[in-house]
């Protein structure tokens, strides 16, 4: 698979909502922004974000089958919001429709919501991508926007912060791999 | 091991600090008012709150050496802060020292720091003493002693709350089996 950033985009398009899809595309940019500032690989960076909300809204049925059935995919993700079920199983998808192979921007996109214990530059760039793009508007994001000028795992770091936070606030459940994620960058 | 109150007060007492062995004395009577108020066993909710800190004060290398030594210990304790030994290696002194064996006394002095994913009513009642013992004065506490007065679950479920928002504030790490008990709660 050599899939360019549009054959990428386009991939996902017809998934997506429009807002949805333009929340991709400033991903995708924010991201190579983050790639070339922290010195990642650009172009796995900017396929990664263009891919990563390809599940988005896939019906729930089809999603939890493939957890069911694919055992790579661990069984604790039905016990928790089906929120974070698009990010790993979106990667399974890719894997199978496009062969998208790439371990790293597979685990990029399937960490993308949730973090996870031991990110690697490419997951922290698309996590943090997701959570930075200029189209975000919520409490504590510009903190992280400054934060993510200088240090990449210090701004994640926030965003974790943040999302358990606001998480515990609203009395949800945490998805252990936000809290591995947030305890390793400590 | 058929031990009165009086008697495991008078064996910490001498390895905890006048403050701590005040604090001890609250938490037991706290506990056996919890333990009447939702109908757990009096007598074992008494004995694992007047015996839950006494490692409090163990120095740090007899400690770290019982967490590497003996296999029912998990190891990654010793990646988390040394604040959380007192317990799990309190109740294992205990059973060396005095032949404590009761495994629902057991458990609840080991988890009283942490929590854990499922919690029996022991220890969340012994948990949650130790949070709300009239001695505590901290933001949030009166908030869990009123609704200690209706539901434990909820009850620990805030206390579990406060301490992971209060943890994270501090960018300190949380251990997992505090997550675990928190979403196990909610």
């Amino acid at each position: 698979m050599e899939l360019t950033r549009d054959e990428a985009l386009n991939y996902v398009k017809p998934y997506l909502k429009v807002k949805r899809y333009e929340h991709t595309v400033r991903v995708a940019d924010q991201a190579v922004e983050l790639a070339e500032r922290f010195g990642a690989d650009i172009r796995k960076a900017e396929l990664a974000a263009a891919l990563h909300d390809y599940a988005k809204y896939k019906p729930l049925d089809e999603m939890k089958r493939w957890i069911c059935e694919d055992r790579r995919l661990p069984k604790d993700l039905l016990d928790y919001h089906h929120e974070l079920w698009h990010g790993p199983v979106g990667a399974l998808m890719l894997e199978r429709e496009i062969g998208l192979h790439d371990p790293e921007i597979m685990s990029a996109i399937r960490c993308h919501t949730t973090g996870k214990k031991h990110m690697s530059i490419l997951d922290k760039i698309v996590f943090l991508a997701d959570y930075i793009e200029p189209g975000r508007d919520f409490p504590g994001v510009d903190e992280v926007r400054d934060k993510a000028l200088t240090s990449l795992d210090r701004a994640c770091a926030m965003a974790l912060k943040n999302t358990i936070v606001f998480l515990i606030s609203k009395e949800r459940t945490v998805y252990p791999d936000t809290f591995h994620a947030y305890n390793n960058l400590i």
